[in-house]
């Protein structure tokens, strides 16, 4: 899930996560956290890719995609990743909002 | 548009316009760009709001929501709007993509 890099997704259709979020002051462990979690991520059945960026002010966006609904639900139960998800809503994330979206088209250069 | 804010989407279903851009060297012109943009896009029919973060590494996610598909297409064919993408391409943008989304649900804090 590193920021310099594009996911290369397959032609569509698929899911996209969008996962905007503002960080609060505590950084204590995010970024370890957020590591093994773009791993974990990364290793579960039907992962096709990730971007994310964080800015400066703390607002960061992150898009995983994947191949269908199943895996999205999947991955959301993964017990250490909801182990993560209640760190981040206590800890790490002022606010947050997740959108569930079908990819239909895609195009770029 | 800007990176500090979340967009205050309705309830599902919408659409996202997922635009990842690796950014080149070359800023002449860009940031004011980008501002006229974000606000010409503001006053488009079926526009719901955006979301923006660049890194500093020079990649950048923006997502913007719209009403429906017609919507999305209108402001694609947008005269000013389209003089501006044909200079993305040409001067600001390494690479992009582009992915048009169905956002089905959405949760948050």
């Amino acid at each position: 899930m590193s920021s310099s890099s594009f996911a290369e997704t397959p032609a569509p259709p698929y899911y996209a996560v969008i996962f905007t979020s503002r960080h609060t002051d505590m950084d204590n462990g995010y970024s370890k956290m957020a590591d093994r979690m773009a791993a974990l991520a990364s290793q579960q059945p039907g992962y096709l890719g990730a971007e994310s960026v964080r800015g400066a002010d703390g607002v960061g966006i992150t898009v995983s995609y994947w191949k269908d609904e199943e895996s999205i639900r999947h991955w959301r139960e993964n017990v250490e990743h909801k182990v993560a998800q209640e760190s981040g809503k206590r800890i790490w994330y002022q606010n947050y909002i997740v959108r569930v979206s079908k990819v239909e088209r895609a195009y770029g250069k």
